[in-house]
């Protein structure tokens, strides 16, 4: 189906929406009843004794990106959008006005257009913004001392209820001068806003979105492109893209898209976003002008911000560091600038030989931002495109602009993060992430990979998410992912799986790394249950249940092979984990071992240690 | 088709034979006519610059694994074995003799069962074995001061004629106190295997090999583990497996069989492997008692080990570090032991009340080895099975004792490398690494990943070779393959493709960051190709040129789209590389950059630094 056809959107496909097995939404309430957080509930079977006796292993929580997608309560209206949680937050704060039409230009001009009814979003809101005078960021009501619902929410949904858990021996991590609190507070939430060490990308316009951080002293989260280019997608596919990217854990998405109809592309999977979207205007500019980067103006720009700040995009990419002066460190690298935004800057910067007008217009633009509370997600434009070029003084000379971007952002109280690279050898990822918290102070460092090594086209997701992990457990706050089409076509929603689930386990790497709280619970309770041969245990606990299932399947389908006590890869005799079993028994007939006591002294006692230390303490701001 | 079949072996599926687009296997001679050391060269088309002069891109060599495999010179007959390229060499020393018949009485079992005339190989060599009093080992001829021309095939295979290359440019890297020379001589290469610091697994009863090594100061080398199991896979599958394991560039393949007929797999294996094969015989000694480790005696056990020592194994794993007082401390683990082999040896420990055969006879296995040239791999049987269980006491009690055990087994000029975990989180990685260095004195150390999470069932080769890529970068030098299957199943062989090639990239990356000399040669011409828009120099380039090729063809078939300056990620008007070089002709056009002269002190006078050093130095030998 065309993107002109005349009926957008039907249905979601089932395979988008279906909870996972043995897992449930759940909502925990915060201090006041419209403040429900979401969680995936993970159920498990019990633990079966040799006498016979049943021991309980209590549901495992996970952070739930999935949006109510994933909720039989709740029923999808793809042409209404889903709820607005933030509605209420929004308008008692009392600082913004809705405004009669939207402002921009271009944004009147699709909405009038009759030869876009039959794409548009037919659920227009009108748009909302600042007060004059007033300022709606996050970080803004940061810095006044308030704690925000958003900040609230997010600090419960940090946690993720695991500091209560049975399973909270944690090995001490590395952190690298992070500051990760045993517990996140909604005052921790707020500080590190305040300070700009982390962000919470929420326009006003976006009341559909669940609240999320991003900052080095939280879970390292992971974005998931989309988008359609002038070659392949539609906007239906690219609304089934968003919420298959949420489904495996998609912690915001950006919109690239490039072709046609992407203005209204992107109200539909905003109305339909619980995460942040974040898009990177300059492309669409771009378009308006067809292609002809020289053609850019400051107005035309301004307005394309607007218009998107409008529709409730959550944080902009603005390659503003892209300076004259730069482009000609580029001419001797391998492979030049490999950014799209940052190469349209360079062109114009040349073919105007002055500095772009992100740059030199950039204050105009935190007004823009701060009336709509859109973050900034300064782009690298000059990152590496190769081992070759990584940390190269084009790129370095980029990242030191970034940092004082950084401050003039915040003395406006605007929310910002940077992005990185890129392709760069391992031995020089460690170089970007130090560099990048001096020059910019701590705010959130949010990187593409990075790739540690060129020569892997097709299973970039790989080279990257390696890249990743490593940056991540370093301090980056958030990994842009790669799937295996990288360098080489449009990924499809097997691609975008796959990369997500790359990078899910390079986030939960660094976290585990860094020494991040709780975070290890998960991983115990899935080797336990690897252990106790809990197969679907194993299976549902995993960032992948129906490919685990699919997987063991293969080659022993039958039920009574998801309770045996091997696998097809050692077979009965073979498996490791069922000899250990019966060493313990033995030992423990024998007297050798008294491997009760063992586990008791081991696991159990440590658990009591942090339950004491937990306890709820959001429930008493 | 199973394993009691008349007909064994036909024909080698297709796709696991075929060269790989422009790129053929090429020969290269050293100081003696017998020592043709293989590699893949591929070919690159021309850099066509806008004047239309064309510019050429010499032909990239690339380690090559496959063996006469993908040789179109080559007639396989599976039912014959691959050429005998040591044989001449083994003749020479003179230092063997060849035996009337197999000296393992299971051996000879096997050998006269009519019943398995059908699947048993049918051009059996009698076996060789060192004269009385000579010891065969690499190490042994090392330590006189002996370069064999096993060594100096080795020395020219790992430079792979790059130190020639125009693409020399290369980051200096971090190599934790590695001593990676420039080029790879003959003489380094006895030094380092004189020094235990690597091996080289060469059986004298595998002439077929194709000589390789392992150690630190070598490109770091990765395995394949094939072999059925008693609930799936047979003889035809496993020799397949193999053959398809090295074309993606498994530089060792271990048949770790547990079903029937392990005896007869695993000569059809060695008789067409190219690449040393590693066993774990215990697995084939438990077999002999029908599974009951406790029944398992020190007499079943070196009758094993003659009997595949005489079929040609190159390596054994052997879990004599496993002893007795450590099997306690493996009590109070979330999984215990999850090696077969360690768990096997647990028990028989606590059944017995005695350290294991494998440790008391420790000497004597030597005594075999070195009658063979069998290396060890020493196995980690006490290696974590989860995140919470990674550098415990039981580890690195058993890390200690197989210290202990390299010193004894390099008394007796036995090759060694040490085996390593396993499940361990990223910040806990270099601490093995570390520990593994001094206490085995450099030894090599061969790891399992490690993964570097648990939450991961179906992705675990990603989350190994994360932590695979950090631990080669630290100094491991082979990186056991883990595939999407484990813990689930046995792979097939889409499996093993994705799990070699995480590997590869594991590999080359940990290569590249630790500043092996002349590997960034092939990520400079494949970033090269791909800024150029050479399309089917991208792809050739790559670690799997055929998935490059079917993901870009997916969305963009068309022949004319492998010349285009655009992919279907970004389509034709946003592609950030084609705006870079028109940047660069704008920019040349106007005067502001001299690109010609920038790329020309950028890469190629490097390039001709790097040339003057280099120049075929194991001639001069």
């Amino acid at each position: 189906m065309s993107a002109s056809s005349q009926d957008v959107l039907t249905q979601l496909d089932a395979t988008s929406t279906q909870p996972f097995p043995n897992s449930k939404r759940v909502y925990i309430t915060g201090t006041r009843p419209d403040i429900r957080v979401p969680m995936r509930e993970i159920s498990l079977s019990d633990t079966v004794l040799e006498n016979g006796v049943h021991e309980i292993n209590p549901p495992v929580t996970v952070y739930d990106s999935s949006g109510p997608y994933t909720d039989p309560n709740v029923n999808i209206d793809i042409h209404q959008g889903v709820p607005e949680v933030r509605r209420g937050w929004i308008e008692e704060r009392d600082d913004t006005e809705i405004l009669s039409k939207v402002t921009s230009l271009y944004g009147q001009q699709r909405q009038t257009d009759p030869n876009l009814s039959a794409l548009r979003f037919s659920h227009l809101r009108p748009p909302r913004r600042a007060k004059a005078g007033r300022n709606v960021t996050q970080m803004h009501y940061a810095r006044q001392g308030i704690i925000t619902p958003e900040m609230e929410f997010i600090a419960i949904r940090e946690n993720q209820r695991l500091h209560d858990s049975d399973q909270l021996v944690q090995h001490p991590g590395e952190s690298f001068g992070a500051a990760l609190p045993k517990i996140i507070t909604p005052e921790f939430v707020r500080d590190e806003v305040a300070r700009g060490r982390a962000i919470i990308p929420a326009n006003i316009n976006h009341p559909e979105l669940e609240p999320m951080i991003i900052g080095r002293n939280f879970l390292v989260k992971i974005n998931a492109n989309i988008g359609n280019s002038a070659t392949t997608s539609s906007i239906e596919e690219e609304v089934e893209k968003m919420v298959w990217s949420i489904r495996w854990g998609g912690d915001t998405v950006m919109d690239l898209s490039t072709g046609k109809n992407i203005h209204e592309t992107r109200e539909w999977i905003l109305r339909n976003s619980p995460v942040p979207i974040g898009t990177v205007p300059i492309y669409q500019a771009l378009e308006k002008v067809d292609g002809k980067a020289e053609e850019l103006t400051w107005a035309l720009f301004r307005d394309t911000l607007i218009e998107q700040a409008e529709q409730g995009v959550d944080y902009f990419t603005i390659h503003a560091g892209v300076r004259l002066p730069y482009v000609p460190l580029t001419a001797k690298r391998l492979t030049g600038i490999v950014s799209r935004g940052g190469s349209i800057m360079a062109k114009w910067c040349l073919a105007h030989h002055q500095d772009s007008f992100l740059y030199t217009h950039f204050e105009e633009i935190c007004e823009i931002m701060k009336a709509y509370d859109v973050s900034f997600s300064l782009g690298d434009g000059l990152r590496p495109g190769s081992i070759a070029d990584a940390n190269d003084e084009a790129q370095f000379a980029e990242l030191e602009t970034l940092g004082e971007l950084t401050k003039i952002a915040w003395e406006h109280d605007v929310q910002t993060m940077i992005e990185g690279p890129g392709h760069v050898p391992m031995h020089l990822i460690r170089e970007n992430m130090d560099k990048q918290l001096k020059e910019c102070d701590e705010a959130p460092f949010y990187t593409l990979g990075p790739l540690i090594t060129d020569i892997s086209p097709g299973y970039d997701h790989i080279s990257s998410s390696i890249g990743a992990a490593m940056i991540g457990w370093y301090g980056c706050a958030m990994l842009c992912y790669v799937t295996p089409k990288e360098h080489l076509g449009l990924p499809n929603k097997h691609d975008v799986r796959e990369g997500i689930i790359a990078y899910k386990i390079a986030a939960h790497a660094a976290d585990l790394a860094k020494g991040h709280p709780n975070t290890q619970v998960r991983d115990n309770a899935i080797s336990k249950a690897r252990f106790e041969f809990r197969w679907a245990d194993q299976f549902n606990l995993g960032l992948d249940p129906l490919r685990a299932i699919e997987y063991h399947d293969e080659t022993l389908p039958k039920d009574s092979a998801k309770t045996a006590h091997f696998c097809s890869m050692c077979g009965p005799h073979f498996c490791a984990m069922k000899i250990t079993q019966d060493v313990r028994e033995y030992a423990e007939q024998k007297g050798i071992i008294d491997v009760k006591k063992a586990m008791e002294s081991g696991l159990k006692e440590k658990a009591k240690e942090f339950k004491k230390q937990g306890s709820e303490i959001y429930h008493k701001i």
